[in-house]
């Protein structure tokens, strides 16, 4: 096996100029909960498995008692209007474990989408800010600089030194390495406090999203999502609260 | 030397439509003990020993003074009925260190057991509840959705949603990465609280493997054993109450 | 994509019996102050970019919201006068993360730099006291016996036993793999505190370095730098202080 | 590079049926002064160096202001007697840094030494206690049973279970992997504090060892550090018992 292994359920799909979607697991799994909602929405068609050594050695157990190795997955959707261009999914369990494992799988989806037929894509994620937020903005960043008028009239933002830290992880690797390729690239960060999965920030990211690949889709249902974690975090405020107001008490815990 | 190596301590045995059974370290080490108990009271060959660059670089000091590399082990058995099967076994001293060396072993080990006509085989392991357990289940998963009924006509279990996290290490892997082989495969878990060497978990799981691949075998053994950690963890249960009730004198010990 | 890549942005120089500057991340950041502020005040031209998969996946955002994948870069300057030399410079984001991928890496930049023809190199870093230093000194250490008087001489002090545990890093690699090679090489270790950038003693090495390679430059701006973190360093040991005053206090932080 | 590079720096000797030694760091050193006595008493020649991407990134710094790459080193000695046979030396600065280094190390430096035409080796290390000994004790494991009584002949020990974890490192991969390819092998292992390097424990393994080889040679010298780190130990008890005797001045210092 080598290091990435990629398995065709499906026939390689004849896509024409098509656009690269990316949404793995990160800080508040923005990215990964953006794409998968987009996908079921979408009702995009799975034709390609990827496995990785450097993923963890681990099987999920589906609900009917049978196991899945853990993976990515490539979807692939077709253009219902002549506004609209084909687009390549990418979601998944896991990012790699190691900085080189992460260099490994970026180079390898690169071939896949790029053997596809992708110039450009988008990379989903959250930007962690460590504190409750109101109303998510949508941060951005690039790998050409002509793209920055379009994306802040779509609705992102930029912040000058935000993320201090750049974007680490595919989302980041994606489009340096793309950028290498000569493809073209933009990476939409939804704010999030990061403590739980945050579906209110992956609607935000998909609200920008949406205009930007010209489709529509339904997101109530990411809406209700957001109210169940609200009501989560509420709980979770509230028990912290307690336990702060009652100091005394703690003492004789430890 | 390879990252896995195996090395033929025998002639490779000729089998007829063989069963594979893995038990390896792990949580209680449920499926190691009870894969050396099978070995013992089926009086197995062993054929095979694995070496791998992804164990600890560790030798260990036998009763005769002599050192052993540590390792994993092949054996084998011939069905000795028309119902029986024959039966390849693997159990050793460790799990891969990596991740990566998990995927690399789980491959190696498949290439050696499909090698001798393996097309089925049962992953044993322990699934740790982190509390004390009156009558441990058998929990298992499978790779296919045919096999389920099957193993709960044995008295194995299934909960949905558990484990959790699904099947981390080597029993999961080989499931995963058979079942993309076109192998069939169940894990068989053993609730244990996971503390401590579970023989009566162990012998949880024969009673449930025993009937899947027809054989029978003494369990009293494991039985005794089991006594002997009872009482090992009733005698810390009690060292940890008396600390518990005199905390005014645990200042004085830090 | 293999370990390390070296990616040419223009064509390779022609240099004449160059010698090699290197000063990457560390501690104090000593050696990357230096070389970036020899690169800018020369204007040194960059002619390659290392990219390695040993370094953090991650990209930079550019104030114009553009992405930059992490990187080493290499920059070359022609000699104005006859008693100057041409030089190759090397700086970058990151060292290698791994002990492998940093040999990796050195040996990577030793291939490029031999190609151009450099066999001798000067290698800088910063040697961590963990106080305040007043004047720090510069300390050196060299592939080569008869080196020593003459960086003496520079203004370099050696102090036996110091650093006690010899170089880590690129800088210590470079010189003994260059050595391997046949190259020499000298490191030299501005003193610092450790605890800041520190350009102070960037100033430092740079007084030195730029006697060895005979080159003047304006090191006023990074006697701005120095007096902008001492500053800082001011503060910081304000509020040291004044909590350390007030322990009572303190307890109703946590 | 390879991740094992080995520099010849003398022609390879030609060496009657030698017997291989090795001692390189590890718990209380034991096994590296205890073949670094034996190299600067034997006046052994240095004839080849080991250096890998498996140890640190690092250089040491000479007393003349040189640096050198941290490396293993290869020294052989030519028997003076009919009674004595040839030795191959092997120390140095590391042992690998991972699991899978340790392994390839070991496997490059059987090759060296099986290309000599040893047959035979002893390996050297401590084995930690964690507490004071008077007179520590050398225990021993061998690859062959037969060789257990001619141990414990020249005055080695055989405690049952001990040390119960086998051992790690170097020592004990020598000996597992060397077994693999046929070869015979003892190692030492002087019980330790292991608090300090601990040159007692090396005279008493040196003991052992200069029956098993046949040699005679002072150790007077090891005696001496053994005084000086013994002196060194009781100041930091003292130390420690001041310490424990004011409790309440402690509480003063967090």
């Amino acid at each position: 096996m080598k290091l990435v292994e990629i398995k065709y359920v499906d026939k390689k799909p004849k896509l024409k100029n098509p656009v690269f979607i990316e949404g793995l697991p990160g800080i508040g799994n923005v990215g990964k909960l953006a794409v998968e909602h987009l996908i079921d929405s979408m009702k995009a068609k799975k034709f390609a498995e990827l496995y990785s050594k450097d993923f963890p050695p681990q099987v999920f157990i589906n609900p009917d008692g049978t196991i899945k190795l853990v993976n990515n997955e490539f979807f692939y959707w077709k253009a219902k209007k002549r506004s609209q261009r084909d687009i390549v999914f990418l979601t998944g369990d896991y990012q790699g474990l190691s900085s080189q494992g992460q260099y490994e799988l970026a180079e390898s989806i690169l071939d896949v989408v790029q053997g596809l037929g992708v110039k450009q894509m988008f990379t989903l994620g959250g930007y962690g800010l460590g504190r409750e937020i109101k109303e998510p903005k949508v941060l951005f960043a690039t790998t050409d600089v002509n793209l920055v008028k379009t994306m802040k009239k779509y609705g992102a933002v930029f912040k000058k030194n935000e993320p201090g830290g750049g974007i680490i992880g595919a989302s980041g690797l994606l489009l340096g390495l793309g950028k290498l390729r000569g493809m073209v690239g933009t990476c939409f960060m939804g704010e999030t406090p990061g403590y739980l999965v945050d579906p209110k920030s992956a609607k935000a990211v998909l609200k920008v999203l949406t205009k930007a690949v010209n489709v529509e889709i339904d997101l109530s249902r990411l809406e209700e999502k957001a109210k169940e974690i609200e009501y989560i975090a509420q709980q979770l405020n509230e028990m912290e609260t307690m336990v702060k107001e009652k100091p005394d008490d703690i003492r004789y815990i430890g």
